[in-house]
């Protein structure tokens, strides 16, 4: 009977340590975000070097959240909500990966930006930026307190972050159409836009897992969603970009 | 003896599902990504249509194998190779789906584009969609075949497709700074780019998964690859394309 409670023990103590584990990669993704988007606004160096910076440990998390898991799953057969616990976490930590990646391609791309400052405007960016941010802190919340609410949150937001994305693809277009001299500047410019957009539906892929995980049930596959960019027709790009 | 013969058996069977669900996912996303190409190099409506109504169907595959996965977890214990090979299917699914995902992406952005047909040449473009092709159909051989020789090949030829991007980035920013009226065109060609080039980071990825399910030792963290168009200086790109 000792050694039975021994075994409970241990096996409370290493979904601990999973969890640990993907708040701490939550953290560092988090982080990387921040310095990415610090990167761009106040054109940090030090913050796009310290963001990429950050790969390796994601990576290297990623490989031991899935040591640990199989490990889990090899010698303690957990079931019903702890698996899909578990099995949410390998899922979740391929997308907390590839937001990690998003976060350093800005923060490369913000690097090679040089524009007379007057002639383009990174306010909606910025916009756009701190709700992805939020959004994203959200999900990582869901992840830690394992809250479906929280996760319903993130699921609803998508949409405002779809709907800035939109804005700002029709702005960039005009300013390169309106001055060649704005070609390169603005195609770093739509790629980080577009990588921020990812970075939200990541936040939402996750939010969907974690709601899995904790209800059992599956949020409807269709998400609410703003007007995609791709849908806008050649005329539509043309017009006048949003006063910000 | 009898009943242990016949757990054994549906468990091989079980086993054998998810392998066949993983074949036919894999089918699908190949299927999108030649239909896409289709539609960008024939200008092929109803192709891009086809790939783009394929959506739905890997999402639902995707939460099949989950659902079998996850069943094969909390009743049949599976150990070491087998364990590995259902973790692996459970990352593998998502790297699935986000090539459906960018394959869509392609195909409805391949619609919107118009331009004068012998301005702009897609050679480059198709030369890298056909590589892409290529190594997607190796990842998804690798996959059914549990194959680790397979898996290598792919790792290895990534740097390839990188090196198309690379090329293709700087030629397109060309164009759009050689007239305004290739902007709107250049931009969506320079999306369907990127898209493809994460593709391949996809197929590379499914590689890496199956070459640890098998051998259950990890490829090197660091890819070959080839010259990152984030690292291209602006005097670069200002650089006439290469004649292709």
């Amino acid at each position: 009977m000792a050694d039975r409670s021994h075994i409970v023990k241990s096996y409370e103590h290493e979904l601990g340590q999973l969890r640990s584990m993907m708040a701490q990669m939550g953290g560092i993704v988090e982080n990387q975000v921040a310095l990415a988007l610090s990167a761009i606004a106040d054109r940090n160096e030090e913050a796009a070097d310290a963001a990429a910076r950050q790969d390796p440990e994601v990576d290297q998390l990623e490989r031991e959240v899935e040591g640990l898991a199989i490990r889990l799953l090899a010698l303690r057969s957990p079931m019903a909500g702890d698996l899909r616990e578990i099995v949410a976490a390998l899922k979740i930590t391929g997308d907390l990966e590839r937001i990690g990646d998003y976060a350093s391609s800005i923060a490369r791309r913000s690097l090679r930006i040089r524009m007379p400052e007057n002639q383009i405007s990174l306010s909606g960016l910025r916009s756009m930026g701190r709700l992805v941010q939020e959004n994203l802190r959200r999900s990582i919340d869901a992840i830690t307190q394992q809250d479906s609410n929280r996760a319903m949150e993130v699921w609803h937001a998508d949409r405002a972050v779809d709907e800035y994305y939109t804005a700002l693809f029709r702005e960039l277009v005009t300013y390169m159409m309106e001055d060649a001299r704005n070609i390169r500047a603005c195609t770093e410019l739509l790629f980080i836009a577009k990588n921020l957009e990812r970075i939200g539906d990541h936040a939402t892929n996750i939010a969907e897992r974690v709601f899995y995980a904790v209800t059992g049930d599956n949020l409807p596959s269709l998400r609410p969603r703003g007007t995609p960019a791709t849908a806008l027709t050649v005329a539509e790009t043309m017009q006048e970009p949003d006063v910000r």
